[in-house]
């Protein structure tokens, strides 16, 4: 299957791309896979997913509220508190995500080999 | 399963990351749905993907190589022939990277949907 095939009109085209600008991104497939277990506080999220920043996660998350695939939920309390939980749509989600983050998991030792050996090829034809 | 379940170690949590990074793009998963038919010439890669630019093809592609997932063969005929095509690794890519794009066809109104009654809301807020 070609996204020729799988999008035949140039309108799906464009919107299955704008999607996967969305779920593509690897700090949405991080904050998927995190909320899968139940719904979590930003603090939370920031604390599970090493490397992302303030900036980033608040981008990330709001991107995921706008695409209807997280809800965003603030309790009065003092300080207020705010919770992210996955909705229904967003639960669709995690089957290929989850198949996308076995493989990267499963194959990454097979493409940093990869990498090294195209690194050194291309030394190599610095330095001859 | 959450990223930590996933990836017990840093070390394996950035590893995943920066797998992610490369076959989450949304660029490396239209060539390689495309590749999925079998090789392609440059020309017939850009034809088919609609809106990636010369130089955006080139660093996908150039991305794909370095990672094992696509091999380059130049053909000495004049002008010189260059094909792409998956490589056995890339080929088990296939299936979770269909999947995201079938998930993506498959729910790309209601993200559009959303998207629109959360613009609304802003608007609306904005107004009041």
């Amino acid at each position: 299957m070609s996204p020729r095939h799988a999008a035949d009109t140039h309108e799906t085209c464009v919107a299955v791309r704008e999607v996967l600008n969305r779920v593509g991104d690897k700090w949405s497939v991080f904050v998927v896979g995190t909320l899968s277990d139940g719904p979590r506080r930003f603090s939370e999220l920031k604390r599970t997913i090493e490397g992302i920043s303030q900036r980033m996660l608040t981008l990330t998350l709001r991107g995921l509220e706008r695409d209807g695939l997280v809800t965003r939920t603030v309790f009065p309390t003092i300080p207020p508190r705010v919770d992210y939980a996955l909705t229904p749509l967003g639960r669709t989600l995690l089957e290929p995500v989850m198949a996308l983050m076995a493989w990267s998991e499963k194959h990454r030792v097979a493409i940093q080999d990869a990498r090294d050996r195209f690194d050194g090829r291309l030394k190599k034809r610095a330095r001859d």
